[in-house]
């Protein structure tokens, strides 16, 4: 725990917390009516612009049932050449295929550990999805990594708080599908606690099955813990998290159904915190208020609430 | 630090948050034209049956200064026989001496750290505030507590952020004046981050001359750091907390500017984490619900958004 001491005069970790932004993909497929494919492209620049090293570009689904993500393709080809760690979230083996054909080199994959959400999300069983991870892990082309997103990994829309029990065996059969993927446990609601991060972490980190595995964060700030369970992660061990810039995301037709931890939140924890995320604070914020201003978007940031020069001012 | 472990079905610590509960003062204020009596006895009625064992019921000032807080001695006598520590604010000894003849029990005092905002808040010198402080405590009847607010104890909104020494030696002066105080270091602007609020309650906390005192943090959410930095506060020994029902206060006055971090969002993190702080979620959302529907009120809340069988459910 000696990195909670870390303050910005006297930071004593060497771990430096990465980012994953996800607006282009988690935010964009809250917004039905699809953007022009350059205005898609232009966030992804901008956001790597303002110094996130890795971005979630979208997801390799089929058109009909995701009409945001139709162009991915196209979006790839006008990316791949930044300076970035990209990912793409698929759903079975054809969609790996094609964002590997897309040159890709970073695969998503998600399965829920509760069963009503599973089939709600994906359309199938829970041992369906794991079949499919499978086939995905098995069709992977050489240098490509696996994220496995574990989903209400903490509380289920349907069926509510997920048991320790069911989080620990599905993140034990992932990991013995796929040893050496990124695992994100993923609270899917916004509902989970700080404790509750740090509890659950720490088992799924004890596992013999995820010896090889890393970990990621995936939250939403909808209960007002966005930012708390984030660190809780941090500070159970785990490198990396997922955020979306303005907190773009929710559902304009579910009130209080609010996006990701906005990224511009996190960041100022971490970065104020001696914590250097890479990320350009100022320049973070720039993008949101672009991010905010999309057609569609449900946006659910503080610091861009915030008197600029109060947000991002030199340290 | 096992305390993180805690979950709900394994709590490890035998420590429990205290909420302070201070929409009543520190809310209202924000509010210019003075509300019924009867509605702010109500308020604080309502919050003690809620469950909120501390209540900062209002502020013995010169209702000139505040006029919100003209009819302190009448609701302090319809709130005494509740079953609760209500602690009223002043600025002077007039203001203790009143408070005590109301039969308050536990006063709070506030000085800032940064000689710019103390002349802006309470119109004098950082040593002469010490010096009141002095003063007050001395005045102080038998068996009532005090409270010293830190002020500006991260950052100031005319300085920015504020030294850690000159901090520690505020705090050493103010634990030199009075040992056996409450000592509050207060995030006056919501900048504070995490990482410095742990870093700075230990240090603080080190001190020698603070060896007899106790420790709250006072916080607010306008940089989306309430809920982490107050478990920051938590995990670095801290056993109390101010917070105020709905988020009530800011300034209509100034975009941006937040009232305390939202009571429900505290207790939902601390009461799912199992670590119970008495307060009935449910009922509090009741209450924070009329605490929005007050005339003049700005709020912060999140738990208030979601829906209401999620955000108070039957764990």
């Amino acid at each position: 725990m000696s990195e909670t001491l870390a303050g910005k005069d006297a930071p004593v970790t060497d771990r430096r917390p990465a980012i994953v932004e996800v607006a282009p993909r988690d935010g964009l497929q809250s917004i039905r009516d699809p953007l022009p494919t350059d205005t898609k492209i232009a966030l992804i620049r901008d956001l790597v612009a303002a110094g996130c090293r890795r971005v979630e570009i979208g997801s390799f689904v089929s058109p009909r049932a995701v009409p945001q993500m139709h162009d991915m393709a196209e979006i790839a080809a006008a990316v791949l050449d930044l300076p970035a760690r990209l990912m793409a979230l698929v759903p079975n083996v054809r969609g790996a295929e094609r964002a590997a054909g897309a040159g890709i080199r970073e695969i998503g994959y998600v399965f829920s550990v509760s069963e009503s959400h599973n089939r709600s999300n994906v359309r199938q069983s829970v041992a369906d999805s794991l079949d499919g991870l499978g086939a995905v892990a098995a069709a992977l082309p050489e240098n490509t990594r696996l994220r496995v997103n574990v989903a209400t990994a903490f509380d289920c829309p349907f069926e509510g708080t997920v048991p320790l029990d069911a989080v620990l065996a599905a993140t034990r059969r992932a990991a013995a599908i796929a040893p050496e993927a990124e695992i994100a446990l993923c609270d899917t609601t916004g509902r989970a606690n700080p404790f509750a991060v740090a509890e659950r972490f720490r088992a799924a980190m004890a596992l013999p099955e995820t010896a090889r595995s890393t970990w990621a964060f995936h939250g939403h700030d909808t209960f007002g813990q966005g930012v708390a369970n984030a660190l809780a992660a941090w500070h159970a061990g785990v490198p990396a998290f997922d955020a979306a810039a303005a907190g773009l995301g929710g559902c304009p037709f579910a009130p209080g159904a609010t996006g990701n931890t906005a990224t511009e939140d996190l960041v100022f924890a971490f970065n104020e915190g001696g914590l250097d995320t890479g990320i350009d604070l100022g320049k973070l914020l720039d993008v949101a208020d672009r991010v905010a201003a999309l057609p569609g978007g449900v946006t659910g940031s503080h610091l861009r609430h915030v008197p600029r020069e109060r947000a991002a001012r030199a340290a």
